[in-house]
């Protein structure tokens, strides 16, 4: 706001926009709560503390007042919804601030991708930060959509809103000093590089924090977040739909270690933003393992501020930005009045007036996150010559995504070796659906439980390619065919006829719907899956995870078949 | 160090430079004890914890390790000697950085003098930051030597080793929102800026606060130390020759609000420098005030370095500066050890290795620091007609820089008011000395007890023009022509003899020679003075403070008398 005017406010000589009145305000600077009043004017805090003159007054009748949450690390695209819809979510929760890394959506579309995160994250009641993805494709084994190189992040690093450089993965690329990890850091240097270091430890870890990385959202165990910390690493303590660390790693968090602890959600599903929450469960669930209440909050606010050196917010303080949450049980963190910018954006759960979804003017970037899938369907066959009695076939583990590498006979049928669903085999293609290059890489996998028809999604992390499981070739074909022409989605077909659909139109990844509707489709589709015998909890969870190239131990990309420990793409046929 | 070979070493390809083997880590980061190695390579931390093979190793034996200790705040100035035997005074006490405001040579020769202090301070064992000086001149009732705009501050900012804005002291200017305020504040905005708000409290603390300033160390209760730490303030717990707050405060820091503490020196004395020490000095207060040690060395090392942004130092971790420290007794921190940059350059009290002072090649800083008093004598009239009955009389509190308004008759001699030992009553002239402008301002002061001769100094805050006080006139113009001889100095004379000398021909501010031998001299200038019947402590720091004109209550400068609580110039003769 204008520093006149903040000033004129703040020393009393003209009125403020708005007064909470009668709070217990939650100090994250000195760890106490000390009752007050908070005074905003525009955007800004005016006032915190004593009592002014203003416009309107809301009377807090001593509920808590706390600055607004932040998430340290998210994928919004793991919401399946896009950036209007995430907030709509995650507002009415207390978050007001999340640091996102499109990582999906620029593996898919490059940095169209991330300046589509950007666009269409503008003017919303939810502050996002756009975190540089730092390993764009994952590895050289499968064919994304974009590759994204030092020079294209530096292109893009003075962009409004871009917080540094995302979760470093390359570890073995920083400690080993290669090239193109080399450039990225160097070119970084200056900005915040969040880490991504699952299990480092000992000399390694070492000299990847001297690299440059200086967080870290993948400890597992109270060991590995007590050394990253004492080198100084910030730990963002993550409870994601698929990697719950938080139970484990909470009782680590000392008044000493605090400053440098914050929450991460990663990657939360639609039905867990829903049903448990965003950084307020997080919370909760930290107050439930015996954190004092207000640690949790400095660990969802300011330390994560601090660590992405926002010093506009995190803080109830004059000067800082009116992100301002109301509560009133320190035991059971539950957002009732949410403010951003000094607007009151959600009340008991609901999010308070209109915000238009931001439109994408862009035709560069529009045209890049739409009609993402594309396909030479002539090139495509997914017959498979049966050429040996052995065969490597991904072995599914419930829940997990880690698979097996098994090897079987095959079922054969007129020289081809085909799905067999009674010994719960199927077969799996990965088509490459970004440059329409042909490129299909099929195997079988075992596990899904499926007996009829076929699954299949856009959704395959990194690269994002079409993959599809299925009974027969039919279904297969019609599946894939199906995720194409709603330009990306989940789908379940039997035959010739899709039985149902999540349309995610943006990129393959997100749904252009609220985060209901997409819920509602997604447990249809899964129900639609079970009825055709699938097993999982979440089949499509599972199937996005088996093109993944860097997880062990057997994979499967529009490359091939991937043995993930050697490193290296590997037959289907065992010799 | 280059990245390359930091990361073959951390990671333990090839040995390190040295290890300093079976230490107790101090790590300040988690506020633990954590035994283990340091292993260092060219400047830099690359191992903090594992044992690493090395070209040299060192023993600690138990002994503790912590990074250097650093200053948040220091008037270099006031330790009266060149950077580099400041240096000499302070690394073997552990103190690695220092962020000094070279507010008081910036007085005398402007952006020169900032560029003096840098220039001087390079290639020391000690990292010298310089924090611009946001009040030169401090106001326009007194000439000084120089006026720094938002204009020149600019131009400054961006050269090597500067931290930001230093301590703004116009707190009326910041919250009143005036022009020449405001434009300094927002020309710093993305930069540090360091406030200096003096029982600042309430609402005006609010505006300050937001305004931009985010430290302060002029903190002297504990109520106004929680008030700024509440708003988000750094609060640098301050231990001065003059100024003594650290007793006070300790007590009300704790383990929540700790992260936001730190220490300064502001301005040390040679004197307390050799005896007491420097920031280890206020390390062992505060552990003896009972504060945590790893707390206390938290607060002299990360907390500032955060403060100040300095990622490079502040902590033991890889990638780091190797500045670090060596010492045996929690209770009683005295270094036993210092590293800067990884070389040892302090043992046990002494300086290591060959330090040679930084020659000031850059004519126009040596031109604008040397020969910096220029008086033009033919236009100085010391004499004072008897023009009324009562006058105002500068009434000086012992050890303290207020003062008293005093109205008395004045002594009269041949028409003309005069000294009067025998009522304690001395003339008192500030001479401009930086622009020959003949302007001189001419009082009396009680207090001094002098009974023959005169003292006389460069030192003059803050526009430290030339203060003479004498008996008579021609004491005093001798004193102020020695003055003028030494290019700067203090001085005891009597009658036509000059007494002792402590000559200060840089900037009128600083010696050439090492802090023992300015010690030495001061103390034969204190005694020459005291045999001349002075009954002050210290009469030449008295004396400095006389020209002090934001200070209360009556003060003189070259322009006049100044009334400080109505912030305006008098006449001597009250009407």
């Amino acid at each position: 706001m204008d520093l006149n005017r903040f000033l004129s406010i703040a020393r009393g000589d003209e009125p403020a926009d708005l007064l909470l009145r009668n709070g217990q305000i939650v100090n994250v600077f000195t760890g106490e709560i000390v009752a007050g009043d908070v005074a905003i004017a525009d955007d800004t805090l005016v006032g915190v503390g004593p009592t002014y003159e203003a416009e309107k007054e809301i009377d807090l009748g001593g509920r808590y007042v706390c600055p607004g949450l932040i998430d340290a690390h998210v994928h919004v695209e793991s919401s399946m919804v896009a950036p209007a819809q995430f907030a709509r979510a995650v507002v009415p929760r207390g978050t007001t601030t999340v640091v996102t890394d499109p990582h999906e959506i620029a593996n898919v579309a490059g940095s169209d991708g991330v300046r589509y995160m950007l666009i269409a994250s503008e003017g919303l009641p939810l502050t996002v930060l756009v975190n540089l993805p730092s390993s764009v494709p994952a590895t050289d084994m499968a064919t994304a959509g974009a590759e994204l190189d030092a020079v294209d992040l530096k292109a893009l690093a003075d962009l409004p809103r871009i917080a540094g450089l995302a979760e470093f993965m390359n570890v073995p690329g920083a400690v080993l000093g290669l090239p193109g990890a080399l450039e990225k850091l160097r070119a970084f240097r200056d900005r915040v590089i969040d880490g991504h270091a699952p299990g480092t430890s000992g000399k390694w870890l070492q000299a990847y924090v001297g690299a440059g990385p200086g967080s870290d959202h993948e400890c597992t165990t109270v060991d590995e977040m007590l050394e990253k910390l004492r080198l100084g690493m910030y730990v963002f303590i993550r409870e994601a739909t698929g990697a719950k660390n938080l139970r484990t790693l909470v009782p680590a968090v000392t008044p000493h270690n605090a400053r440098r602890c914050g929450f991460a959600t990663d990657d939360r599903h639609p039905s867990d933003l829903l049903d448990e929450g965003h950084i307020d469960y997080l919370i909760r669930l930290a107050v439930e393992e015996g954190l004092n209440p207000v640690a949790a909050i400095r660990m969802a606010t300011l330390n994560v501020a601090e660590w992405f050196r926002l010093r506009d917010r995190g803080a109830l303080a004059p000067g800082r930005r009116a992100d301002v949450v109301v509560f009133s049980d320190l035991k059971d963190f539950r957002a009732e009045m949410v403010f951003s910018g000094g607007r009151l954006v959600a009340r008991d759960g609901d999010l308070v007036g209109d915000w238009p979804e931001p439109s994408v003017d862009d035709a560069d970037v529009r045209d890049a996150v739409r009609g993402s899938v594309r396909v030479d369907w002539e090139a495509i066959d997914l017959s498979v010559p049966a050429e040996g009695d052995q065969m490597r076939v991904i072995g599914i583990v419930p829940d997990q995504i880690v698979t097996q590498s098994l090897v079987m006979e095959p079922t054969v049928v007129g020289g081809e070796a085909v799905s067999d669903p009674e010994r719960d085999l199927l077969k799996l293609a990965v088509i490459e659906r970004h440059r329409a290059t042909g490129n299909v890489g099929i195997g079988f996998v075992q596990g899904f439980g499926l007996q009829h028809g076929a699954i299949a999604g856009s959704v395959g992390h990194d690269a994002h390619n079409l993959i599809v499981a299925g009974c027969d070739d039919t279904s297969m074909w019609t599946a894939a065919r199906a995720v194409a022409d709603l330009q990306g989605g989940l789908v379940v077909v039997n035959g010739e006829k899709v039985l149902a659909t999540v349309p995610l139109p943006i990129g393959g990844l997100m749904s252009d719907r609220p985060l209901e509707k997409v819920r509602q489709q997604m447990d249809a589709a899964v129900d639609a899956a079970k009825d055709l015998g699938a097993s999982l909890h979440d089949p499509f969870m599972t199937l996005g995870f088996l093109a993944l190239e860097v997880i062990p131990s057997l994979k499967l990309t529009d490359r091939g078949l991937v043995d993930v420990d050697a490193f290296e793409i590997v037959p289907l046929w065992v010799e």
